[in-house]
């Protein structure tokens, strides 16, 4: 089999086999080893793009991928082990708070996460702006620690689904990233490769997210579920609104402290806060420890309640090397806000253009190389639904400089919409899966 | 414009537009300078072998990838001005006389030709087997040997259509060669770079070419025509049979010396030398110097008669450094005849199976590194439409060793078919444009 027979059966709409796939994965993870050239990966990957995979192409890629490098070997954990993934939106910290909760419920958690790239955060971004976190760990440390206190999480390592790092990177760069298949295939062998038992996933589905309409987050949703499946791993989908920012914070520092207020036993009900409940149950209900949404529900509220949730936070980031300290983090020069120009309902809070506003305040990456500002950011002070009147503070901005608030403030314009007549409130849950 | 927003117009099935093509033939011609990277531009390739090019994106890539270098400027020499192409075949030696063919009828031909790849000879290939003659003479030397002689023939040179030398090589390993539009404007952007005013384009029909239907070749050919005239080179295409071998002589040294046999002024009529005869007086009708095929047949004829166009060839050697002297060619150790089992008609000659079986020998490449023995061969003794007896030899085998020989003649057993009935002769024109 050579590399060029693989092109041209995918160009040709050819259905691969499995040794096709393993043998791609391969070459993906070392292509010179193999004689493999960029170029040729990135043919195929554009083939891939158009003429498309099936489920059992998609399965086996998938599978692949997963074998192409090292496997976490989570043996002597605390059973079950449990892992999540966001697709990424605007002001989504879920993670900083569902895994010291699934934690506090008895589940083991060990994840890892990337950065973020456009107006996607990046949870190891998030981290990173606790002064001394290491977000560097070996698998052997991971593991480790979460043998000890039942949670670790580190960024991504080229050690795990290599074939996944070196195809991933080209698709950044030739324009076949949106491509359903390779989205599931790179988002599940990563996940395999972490060794968990069971898989949590938040489809997010809106303006701020990657998914624009139900209809293709049902889709995504529906394959990752049913790939999963097919590849050994128990799988769950919640699909919800990524089309208003997920809560109030959106910027590294200013989401950390956001996580770590919700954490808090005696915090008020927030549309954020519901979330990490609703999703921590549907993981309570996969593993069987709750016997419905409601039950897995009063699990977590009681978990947080009781301070057992906040206990495993502050374990965690003390065993990466960091303090939790809210005015050690770090923290914006200038802070502006920005007012309803009139009263009425709010009736749209456009994820996607305050999270663009956050990459202009230097917030987050426009390119994969450029270094973020952790203290920069906004707050998003109205949810859609909400009543406000004319002068009423709608955003507060964290900025660099006055320039670059007025800046911010100038885009921020576009994101809000107030009408006259109320509008209902967005359900957060659109689908499970 | 970034190069990503190219790819993804193509991928999106989206019309480039002129300016889009030129900045793609000027990444193309020197990627590094535009910080593009070739993983890129193939997967440009495949969104474009996939999605297509129509005839204003061919054109405009054309004419773009033409002016991504140097061009040829024979301002001074005498018009009109010729260039001729063939898609490529076996045994197809056809500019070793047309070229001073057309010389002796008052035209200038200034060419560049390639090596061969596959069963695909190579002008450059089969020229060099000339003890002393140069393919590498620069555009000034061309150019001054042209004015001299009416004629000059190269190797291609990367200072001429650079984008398409990029391209091209990208095509070779990604699997994306096979693509109308990428072909059209590969040849054409090569031929517009020459400066020529009139081109003659052959295009090879059959198992021996790279279309193997009419349909295939119309097609191509139509496209051809249609793209030069929108570039302004006026270009007429004949399409021939490559079905069998063009002519007795397939491998390097062996089709020189039937190219110098067919230049004799009492030559007899070949199918070969039909063709060199069709070719020129397309081109002569296409100059307006012949008023009709006929007419210029008969000019052609009698400057093969009279023996200028041998002078011409003489001339044309000498000036690039060779002599021709059938003694001083290379010659292969090994000459084995293969004689036919049975007797009848020939019905099949396969092109394919003797170019491949060619390849093997060592008289072609497999890959475009491969060194080749410009000794080796084969004389391909009947065509179709023949009567033979049983026994009577039909392949005359030119080998290293006795063990090529062996293995060569098992392969060309498959290239002969033999029927009770009478087979007509195969028409050598299939279409003019």
């Amino acid at each position: 089999m050579t590399f060029r027979e693989l092109i041209a059966a995918k160009r040709d709409r050819r259905k691969h086999t499995r040794e096709e796939l393993d043998f791609l994965a391969r070459c993906a993870a070392a292509p010179k080893a193999h004689g493999v050239e960029d170029y040729q990966l990135s043919a195929w990957l554009m083939a891939a793009y158009l003429n498309g995979l099936d489920l059992d192409e998609t399965a086996d890629l998938t599978l692949a991928m997963a074998q192409s490098g090292d496997r976490l070997n989570l043996d002597g954990l605390p059973h079950p082990w449990v892992d999540k993934h966001s697709t990424g939106g605007v002001g989504d910290k879920t993670t900083l708070v569902l895994l010291p909760l699934l934690a506090a419920c008895g589940l083991t958690g060990v994840k890892m996460s990337g950065k973020g790239l456009g107006i996607t955060g990046g949870t190891i971004d998030k981290l990173g702006s606790i002064p001394g976190f290491r977000t560097d760990l070996t698998p052997e440390e991971m593991i480790a620690q979460a043998g000890r206190i039942g949670l670790a999480l580190t960024g991504q390592t080229p050690r795990l689904a290599p074939a996944d790092g070196t195809l991933y990177a080209l698709r950044d760069t030739t324009e076949t990233v949106a491509s359903m298949p390779l989205i599931v295939a790179s988002i599940l062998s990563k996940k395999l490769a972490g060794g968990a038992e069971v898989l949590g996933l938040d489809v997010k589905c809106g303006s701020g997210a990657f998914m624009k309409t139900l209809e293709q987050a049902t889709q995504l949703a529906e394959m990752l579920v049913e790939v999963a499946r097919r590849c050994g791993l128990p799988t769950h989908a919640t699909i919800t609104d990524m089309d208003q920012p997920l809560s109030r914070a959106v910027g590294n520092a200013l989401e950390v402290r956001e996580a770590w207020e919700t954490l808090q036993p005696d915090a008020p009900s927030t549309r954020f806060r519901e979330l990490c409940i609703y999703l921590a149950a549907e993981t309570l209900v996969a593993v069987g420890w709750s016997k419905s949404q409601a039950d897995g529900q009063a699990t977590a509220e009681a978990r947080l309640q009781d301070g057992s949730a906040l206990d495993r936070a502050s374990l965690w980031i003390a065993a990466q090397g960091g303090t939790f300290d809210g005015d050690a983090l770090p923290a914006a020069p200038v802070i502006r806000e920005l007012k309803a120009p009139s009263g009425g309902w709010v009736s749209r809070v456009d994820a996607r253009v305050v999270g663009q506003t956050v990459v202009e305040l230097g917030g987050g990456r426009q390119r994969k190389e450029d270094i973020i500002d952790p203290a920069v950011g906004i707050e998003v002070l109205v949810e859609v639904g909400d009543q406000v009147g004319a002068g009423q503070p709608v955003f507060r901005i964290h900025a660099k400089s006055d320039a670059q608030a007025e800046t911010a403030s100038l885009s921020l314009t576009t994101a809000l919409e107030v009408t006259a007549e109320q509008t209902p409130r967005r359900p957060l849950v659109l689908g499970t899966h």
